[in-house]
């Protein structure tokens, strides 16, 4: 297998084992407070039972590091292959996506069971000396936990949203982070030639991939996110019932779904309160907005007499921000205010992801990389749109400014907001 | 509340406490096997958790008796009144039905207290006198519970057949009794006005009642329910490749779902295996087939040159047979052959229930019972076929020669299966 | 083939040609006002346009007598025998039935080439001497055609009435009758056995036969069906809102489309107007309703403290009264109040098809048809309720006290109404 | 309304009442050998019945023109105003458009009538003073009905598909062109600044606007279209099996409705053949291949080691070819083979619409229309791949090398094909 993912030059077998021990124990530490039922279910095609993203990140570095590393290698439980392959064909066949839900076993007992054999082998083979070459997988598939990591975070939080009793994933004993948001300030950026992409040896994405030049008219870019105060104005001005604000598609959406306010909000005694992972609370305005598709962020911005920026623009003003933020480390698993509005960019990494106007495609001379990987990214290339920056549930070493996220444009389940651009005047 | 279940004269309220206890520890017994896991997920829309089952038949004493017999009674929680309201529409609202498997919270532990909650307000009930009228309501909750038995059974079946693991729910530490089948003989019945339905103190359904005059033309039943041996005759001479054996509706889903044998039956090396609850096993000819549609009865039916039996005619027969077979208490939870065929009728009551050519519907003079009861039978009087009998799933003293079972036609996953009947020659 | 349709001892061919020319030609003239246009659509799956309609009835002669007739008949058009086959599978394969709106050729002209293709061939037949054995099946051909004439008149009201223009099927120069309904009285009858179903030589469908025995309680009928008057009186009355009136089936149907009045009712300033073949037209209170499902037939029956009548309740009360009505040739093709209210059973025949509460099913005893003809009726006996009478689109010379006529019950395109029934007091 | 669109700088009022004349009339030859009946039916929601295209290029003159023009305007018939309108939510209400095919009414002869109105209305404008302003508005509806003569040819091909007759829609009495196709060559561009969109006097709509820069890696270009002994190559070598070379979301939509070839192809004896607007014919080897969707053609690009152009490279090579081609002028309705291949880009225009890989979306600094013609491009920009250069079926007049057309990438009922692209060596 010829692997191009960027990955630091040499990489330090040792440093990988313990980041790899790391990781995992991770994703077992944001489980630890669910019960095995919470575990199970599935609540839609677009999400997975927790079970499943706990066995499926252990099936990534069985199928596709020890399999190859270890001639003849016994799989934990033969059906796994089946049971916990996502979408990738030149691996084998795939368990029904949409019936996820309906594998009640292995129990969760026994999933866990499999992640510790899968760690045992990971470390005996690092420990080793026959993952000649297989590092660079390895680290793919810490980078493949990270990202399932926020997904046992959206799909457990959407889980929830469907019991009546909103259940909690995580109690705060803290008050979260308060203060009022100020007019933001439009940013501005010159015309010009710039470098695109991801470049150098650190890790980074296929389709991050190659750094490439784009011009670029003369932007503006908004300093902070948009605020829940001012998303609410914009239902207030009747938002959800004017077409003219909207795409088509996503006008036909609202009405099949009957949107009128962002995903999680319910109105209760003529005030709104939103569902978060740690139970109902009021919607605070300061707050950046989340949990909207990008027909509504799209739709947000015409009415704003603005527009979403492409991701090239965001990009650009991203690389001139320290990579700092509310990530999920920070625990509050929702966004927050932003503290003080500086001089510079706010709130560009962290809280929510932001929708761009950029279609997900291929970058100029984009080459998947070879064998099972290039299925990772490559063949979503359509349909979906980028969001950059990462969220309030992205861990922070996930992220950098030419990271790509990429969802379908009705999609609301994910901590997605939106930030303004607006052409040079 | 004017109830006129038939219940005995004067309810002995000790005799109803220990059937009670009973019935309720029955309940739990059944589900001593299965990982928390396995009571969350709901496999299709006509299936519910084991979960949802277990808090369901708590709820109905709930909201049908102890809301009636304490003024001021307080829930054990709130939320459960609508969570677990199956259809009662007179009860108020009720949780999506097709959403049940969403419900991770209560988590079965939960689930059991609630239960045990519910049985000591009961116990407190019988032991006291507040209890005066409620009996027969208590009755029919008992009968209810059992009814969600058997669900229980054919609920988890469907789920584990998801599952290509093929979970196991109950060991088997016997042989299954084996032997041969032998030709059914045609049991003559004269034309003649019959009495059917229930009559006298016993405990029956309102739909069972009353009891009428019915003419019946002469008219033969075969002595023993059809075979596997028989029913893989039919397959092989083309019966689901051959629409004019099937009625159109039947036909029409046959093409839309690809049937091609019973629900649960897979080729497997030119051999016909079939999914059992003590997990895959060969198809034996000697036993009754079980899990065919009424379509496919139907169709088995013409293609065997006689039709199904009336409901009537059924009833008539099976009022001169002793109750007893291959009940759930058997432990089997699979049909078993005929020991041997006697002079009589074999095997009318347990091993599979019997679909009848005859549509649910009312009894001449027919009244639902009054308050929420109403419910409970009368408003399914459409488009379901009516089985009788009982099967290896079904508690013995839940059945009796009256009993009404109704699916529709297209439904496979009880444990249903067919007896032939003819014109009399 | 072995015909066993009753029909007249000797049918005499003569009779049977003038008959022939005679059902033809009403089945055109009955179309004569509709554009080419009109005769393409097909409003729902059920439904038909006009133009398959005038097509199929000729296949029906074509595929059924003239290819047995006549040893290497040469078709009309070849293509014809699989794009006008309704659900013969016995004769072959048949174009998709919901996309019969799709076919615009043949032209509505070239049908009527077709159909005087037929006519000249079966007249031929007649004249000849080689129709030896078919004349019964040219007899069924002529009440099927019947029957399709009734379809076309439903088929174009239903297209129709997605056309915002409301377009007129016939213009009436005439003012309909008018005079007011009296209460209606309860007609007793006596518990007994009683013969149902046909006897004898005349014409009927193999579902009315055999004539047999049924035991009957003693009920009462009354002496007319639902009015507007009354069923408006249930819809103020919340009929729509309130569960416990309906069936389980019927409520989720009525929610699920959003029933809250009858088929082609529309609220306009205050007063209900409904669609009919002659435009839109105030609801006539003292017309009988139209266009109820039998969901709503058996909804209003039980909020009048009432039932449904069986099928044979409904067959012993019409073989008393005599075959006359408000039929198609009356021309109004809609219902019309009764004249007066005498002291028989009145419209019991023609207005609106009569929901009863029996599923469609066999008579004991019931033979379908040998060959082709075994699919006319046998194969629908499943997931369908009976209707008796005829309707005001229903040809006079069609109906009969025993004749059966079967849909869903969620059906309303029909002209179905319902007449009150209930037990002895 | 201040509308933007690039028009000539005065344009001629007598020059447009004669462009208006022709391009009216052609729309109307084109449906001359239509039946009414075919004019009637629409085979899926994309798609529309003639009728209705005839009448909504009127109405569009009536409701962004006429309405305009004369205060107190009279429609031609009030219903038309909301039957005809296709998506302006600004005009008004739309009638449901999957229920286009059941508007029988108005019948063709009228819809011609309420053509010569408007048209009748429209010359009475440019002839006289009152057009001031709305000149342009005129110049769209030509345009716009421009685009509705392709549309009337690809949805009437895509219903008569539906007729098992294969109906045909123009004979051909003659020989369509036969050459053998060469090799192609791959013609290099250079990486720069590159000028793209529309600029200048002439008219584009709003979509092309403005010319912007936009920087371009250098890139090869196929000299000419894939044609179908190509594409025959990639179904033989297993191009509909392997799911490596398809997009995710086009692999699903491939194993949904079953793709093994392109639309309209059908396999018969052995060899392949495809319906044409002139009926059943060979599919010829060396013709484009037409009737893909984006998913073929990008599988297709994969499987030969290439990629589909960026909608600016298939421009900037565009700029440097003659607009002329295979267009609805020369009477084909199909795409024929390239008559030579000499030095430059062949076939870039004409023939079949040339998928790029460019997601539809606004340029940098696009402002919609104002007014209603606001919605004309802007909210489709979304979920839609861009295709490029024009068919067989486009007016000559109507196409240029900025032109944009926008389809969702499952669509194959377009004359839509591919060329190809790869990255400079």
């Amino acid at each position: 297998m010829n692997l191009s993912f960027k990955t630091a030059g040499s990489p330090d077998a040792g440093g990988l084992k313990s980041r790899y021990l790391q990781v995992r124990a991770a994703t077992e530490a944001l489980c630890a407070g669910l019960h095995p039922e919470d575990t199970v279910a599935q609540s839609m095609d677009d999400a997975s039972p927790v079970k499943w993203h706990l066995a499926h990140t252990g099936w990534f570095f069985e199928a596709l590091v020890l399999e190859k590393a270890f001639g003849g290698y016994r799989h934990f439980r033969d059906e796994y292959r089946v049971l916990f392959n996502s979408y990738y064909n030149s691996v084998g066949e795939q368990y029904t996506r949409r019936n996820r839900g309906l594998l009640t076993r292995p129990t969760l007992r026994e999933v866990y069971e499999y992640r510790q054999h899968v760690d045992r082998c990971i470390c005996d083979l690092l420990d080793g000396s026959s993952a000649d070459g297989l590092e660079s997988v390895i680290e793919v598939g810490l980078h493949h936990e990270q990202q399932h990591q926020e997904l046992i975070l959206t799909d457990i939080k959407h889980l929830f949203s469907y019991n009546p009793a909103c259940p909690v994933f995580r109690e705060q004993d803290r008050q979260p982070p308060q203060c009022e948001s100020t007019e933001p300030r439009w940013l501005p950026f010159p015309e010009g030639l710039y470098t695109i992409g991801h470049a150098g040896g650190d890790f980074a994405f296929d389709n991050e991939t190659p750094a490439h030049r784009a011009w670029l008219a003369s932007f503006e870019l908004a300093s902070r996110p948009v605020t829940n105060r001012e998303y609410l104005a914009f239902m207030t001005d009747g938002g959800y019932r004017r077409p003219e604000l909207w795409l088509s598609d996503g006008w036909a959406v609202l009405r099949q779904q009957n949107w009128n306010a962002p995903l999680y909000w319910r109105q209760c005694n003529d005030t709104w309160v939103t569902l978060t992972l740690s139970g109902l609370q009021p919607v605070r305005e300061d707050e950046p907005v989340v949990h909207v598709s990008y027909y509504e962020a799209d739709a947000y911005a015409r009415w704003a007499g603005a527009r979403l920026p492409t991701e090239q623009e965001w990009e650009v003003a991203a690389k001139s921000a320290p990579i700092e933020g509310n990530f999920v480390e920070s625990g509050w698993l929702h966004p927050v205010p932003v503290a003080r509005d500086g001089d510079n960019v706010q709130q560009i990494f962290g809280d929510v992801w932001e929708w761009t106007q950029s279609p997900y495609g291929s970058y100029p001379g984009y080459r998947p990389l070879n064998g099972e990987l290039a299925e990772y990214n490559g063949k979503f290339m359509c349909n979906q749109m980028v969001l950059r920056g990462g969220s309030c549930a992205t861990p922070l070493s996930h992220i950098r400014p030419t990271y790509r996220n990429f969802f379908p444009p009705q999609a609301r389940w994910q901590f997605s907001g939106l930030r303004l651009a607006r052409d040079a005047r």
